[in-house]
């Protein structure tokens, strides 16, 4: 899988993108990420990729020319299944997204930065726009990370431990069980008795049982979530 | 305001953390943020914070002491308004959080990673779970400076034009309306003739016909929200 990045400010990108899994899996050759600054495809003496809004809002607005010399020229190179755009007003991200997008070759992803991009980059260039949540960011660089992230992790491969993926929460709608570590003692808190019982058929059930529990209690909505 | 982010990957949150936004209010004294490894507060000579689960999972698991060690400490030096742990059992984080969070003097935030925390930290020392949405990272630390970058650039003064934050999507539980910048027509498509009619009435009145229309159309759960 390759994914691209398109961002205005490349250098937020580095550390997230450089270690733990997604480290891992660039270096097994699982994945293949490119961090592309558009500023590197603007005609402009001065780097300059955004300008003032038409009307009069404030705050600037990122320019037509650079982003879409830049998505012509990956696109001259190979195709992409998708085009994405990070925006408050997209698809929210979820798990179901990410195990689909797991599947994909080839992904763009541009972040927005300042005000917004120019909608013609949306209409005429963008094919889908999804946002990480209901808040405001800086920009979409750490969103593009979040998505980078859930969806590496997915790929066949980029995980140590592959039954560690499939217990995470939402893979099965259900929250993950409390878990515990040593020492079973802590400053008067012990851990349930039944997970130092050894008895495996029983922890199971009271992992589940847990989860269930959790889930009810903590995010109801999750259970009336059918696989779509 | 400080907020301190307690990680056993510090080096993921170095770029997010350094840049744009957040490194101008750092320098412009508005916020303090103090990255943690909690690796530096094990007593264990091989710097270990994880152990194996209790129980058949797989996966490893976050220690108590080292977690607990970190935060007595830093308790012990000022008070401290929310421990918040990141966790898909939290509460989903939205604008209206990061507006709530934006007005306390002091935040920890502890980013899990692996296949979770002792539950114990989370039953003790922890006040406030968050959720960054439903999906599964590699860890908290994504989720850590999306809180951080949502909530710092609320703080007065962040940002340079303070305008333009309150004109953002979600400020009033509506998207924002599409934003253009010049060339005025580029490839053929057209920015729409209203923007460029000089009027500020009817730009205005048509600026907010498309937020409210692009949010009925896009997100009209938004809609649906009432100011809690």
């Amino acid at each position: 899988m390759r994914i691209d990045i398109l961002s205005a400010v490349p250098e937020l990108l580095e550390s997230p993108l450089n270690h733990s899994i997604i480290q891992r899996a660039k270096n097994k050759g699982i994945v293949d990420i490119q961090i592309h600054n558009i500023r590197d495809y603007t005609l402009n003496k001065h780097r300059k990729i955004d300008d003032y809004a038409f009307g009069f809002s404030a705050g600037m607005v990122m320019q037509i020319e650079p982003i879409d010399r830049l998505i012509t020229h990956l696109k001259s190179e190979r195709e992409y299944d998708e085009v994405i755009y990070t925006s408050p007003d997209g698809e929210v991200f979820d798990q179901k997204m990410a195990n689909n997008l797991s599947l994909k070759n080839n992904l763009i992803i541009l972040c927005g930065h300042y005000k917004g991009i120019d909608h013609r980059i949306r209409e005429h260039l963008i094919t889908k726009e999804i946002s990480v949540g209901d808040f405001v960011l800086t920009g979409g660089e750490l969103a593009a990370c979040i998505f980078t992230d859930a969806i590496v992790r997915l790929i066949p491969g980029a995980m140590s431990d592959e039954q560690s993926a499939l217990s995470d929460s939402f893979q099965d709608n259900l929250l993950a069980p409390p878990v515990y570590t040593r020492p079973a003692e802590y400053n008067g808190w012990r851990v349930p008795d039944i997970l130092l019982s050894g008895n495996q058929r029983l922890i199971e059930e009271w992992e589940h049982e847990q989860a269930v529990e959790r889930t009810q209690r903590l995010r109801p909505d999750l259970l009336k979530t059918t696989n779509k």
